[in-house]
């Protein structure tokens, strides 16, 4: 029996060179780690001759998120398995598997690296004409297939039990719902910044009851099979292809969270922009984009979303009138709200994004940070008065006019 | 290893003997089968010696609801697990095992039968002064201490995962919020009362879309370990004492649906009543009795829950303001309309009560039936509305005074 071990680069050729037709005979193997070296261990083995790549990620165990904050290697496991449904249910919408070993906690996969994450895109000012078609496409199979509108109930719940992930989702309860919300020791926080907090982000006690409302449907409502942590950094990208990975928090959840991840991570490069030296017209040209982006990606998400309901959906759910209308407003509300907590927890928590954290000067990113907290806060306040994802759009722009006049 | 098998009466007087320290050596044992022989084997064992008594409740295996619905003996694991709980935070609200035996299915439990079924005893007539207190303690108790509120929630977790109950849940799920909007194969339907059904209750259509929102919320919400069958037929009580037993329904789920199952039995026998030869003067008095039950049940529970959350809730929830007056609302609401749902299933579907099927005149039985139906449809339509437990009994005072005045 093969027993756990961390690879070293040379080992981990040695190990893909036994995976059977995966590389050639005469193959002449190179490789990089390249992972943060924090939790999981990524290595780039490439064939010189053919100049094919794989892509070895594998989990290291009893890592520390902080002090008093292990992880095991379990994750990987999750994130096999709903790599392959995700793969099956969008049709390659996620990176190849060519080999899954759960006792060395790892995962062989498709190399990617010709693309681009997308979160590097978006901060060099790139767009992406067809992400909006891809990203729907993505959700809307992944979020009503694994559904009770579409699958058995048994099988729903067998597969709500495989997917329990208490590890993952323990991370994203603290670190997205809790402690941003108050002066707590995992945050990050930019000094500039702080008085903000202080004297008025965390007395804002509505916002936090909200929060808190989100945080309990995130801990207890199992609707979809979500990816957990579908941010801009966990996608690849290029002007034709998108794949979607790090699929480690995958478990039964609000299907609005992962929504939510996509249209929180756009609204976050959204805010960067008032911290960055760029000309008015790119950034007033390049948020268009953005919002026309959200815009589209909720309005396919939703048509497609209707469509395999109308085909797939149970027939008794099928026949009840206006439960479609009622289940998507509350989902277009849900994704806004958890959007908003997924853009707050990048200004104040432990982990933040490039988007903001790129702007050097603490005074300039404070200021994009005030600007996406205020963002993120009407996202979760204002989410039950949404009936369209229209309405969401006029008041970022709304807060957007009033920070141009402002400038905060 | 012992295999599964069936009991007869004989081997069941064999078995209690082998449980060491439960009979005397002398006991002269005698054994009567009481279940209703189709989905368990009930055995009341008696010592003629001393009087003492227990009741064996083992599971019958593949069993059938109905023709094409199957059901494994694997609940009893569920019914076992979920009283060892219970037990533990409600300082001995259920019945005391004595042995549970996975292999052969089966429980042996305190003999209970010295007390009544509740559901009779209201059927009689009878008023039970602590009722509201110590069913809110049972709910309470249980509806807190194996929440988020208090669990910490990695072991909350790994329990929702022990608790999926795919068989048992498929029943609720089927039987009380699908079958019964719509003419359905499984219902059980009084001839009296078909042209109410045809004519007026399945063409409601914004109640079948309501009662679908609440079946996803069963199908989605693990917000607490509930018994999920907790009517008036599971309930043991006399002036003193009340036990809770047939827990088999047990699952992670919203707290509403515990607490709306009692609220809906009490309104199904309130409801009862319109169809009874009784005085004017005891029909209003006891009506009044159950009313007043229902709102204390409500009151003291809120009371109660309050009180742990206080003292026992997680800091980072504890702090934070306005959540528990809303949780707590939401709660009530929950609990009222998974209640409408839990009344009206008695009135339509597979299984009935004898609050109401007691009622042997079919336009009697009819005109109680519609009562009920009419109370469980506000439960279900108005309950957003509902801010306090006497809001929702003045809705049913208020439809009570029009049903005196037109006799439906």
């Amino acid at each position: 029996m093969t027993k756990y071990k961390p690879l070293k680069e040379k080992e981990a050729i040695e190990y893909v060179k036994g995976i059977e037709g995966l590389f050639d005979d005469d193959a002449e193997l190179s490789c990089n780690e390249i992972g943060d070296g924090n939790l999981n261990l990524v290595f780039h083995i490439t064939d010189q001759n053919s100049g094919m790549g794989v892509v070895i990620k594998q989990a290291l165990d009893h890592v520390r998120i902080a002090d008093d904050w292990p992880l095991t290697k379990e994750r990987v496991k999750f994130e096999y398995t709903a790599m392959k449904i995700q793969d099956e249910l969008t049709d390659g919408m996620v990176p190849k598997v060519y080999k899954y070993d759960d006792e060395m906690a790892l995962i062989v996969m498709e190399d990617l690296s010709s693309m681009k994450v997308m979160r590097k895109g978006l901060i060099s000012g790139i767009k992406y004409p067809h992400f909006a078609e891809q990203i729907s496409t993505f959700l809307s199979k992944t979020l009503f297939y694994t559904s009770d509108l579409y699958m058995a109930p048994k099988e729903k719940k067998e597969r709500v039990k495989n997917f329990i992930n208490p590890e993952l989702c323990d991370i994203t309860e603290v670190l997205v719902f809790t402690d941003p919300y108050f002066d707590a020791e995992s945050n990050n926080i930019n000094p500039e910044l702080r008085p903000y907090l202080e004297k008025e982000f965390w007395r804002k006690s509505e916002l936090r009851k909200e929060v808190t409302v989100l945080k309990e449907k995130f801990m207890t409502r199992a609707q979809a099979l979500i990816h957990g942590d579908l941010h801009t950094g966990s996608i690849f990208i290029d002007q034709k292809t998108l794949k979607v990975f790090d699929t480690e928090f995958a478990f039964y959840g609000p299907s609005g969270f992962d929504i939510g991840a996509v249209i929180g991570n756009l609204i976050l490069n959204y805010a960067s922009w008032s911290g960055k030296e760029v000309s008015t017209e790119f950034k007033a040209d390049y948020r268009e984009y953005l919002l026309d982006t959200i815009e589209d990606i909720w309005n396919k998400f939703e048509e497609k979303f209707r469509k395999f309901w109308d085909q797939e959906a149970h027939e008794t759910t099928k026949a009840v009138k206006g439960y479609q209308d009622y289940y998507l407003k509350q989902l277009l509300q849900d994704s806004i709200g958890m959007g908003g907590c997924k853009t707050m927890r990048r200004c104040i928590g432990m982990a933040h994004v490039e988007d903001l954290d790129g702007i050097e000067n603490l005074s300039e990113r404070a200021r994009a940070q005030i600007f996406a907290l205020k963002l993120g806060e009407i996202m979760v306040t204002r989410r039950k008065r949404l009936a369209t994802i229209t309405d969401f759009i006029k008041i970022v722009r709304d807060l957007t006019a009033w920070e141009d006049t402002t400038n905060m």
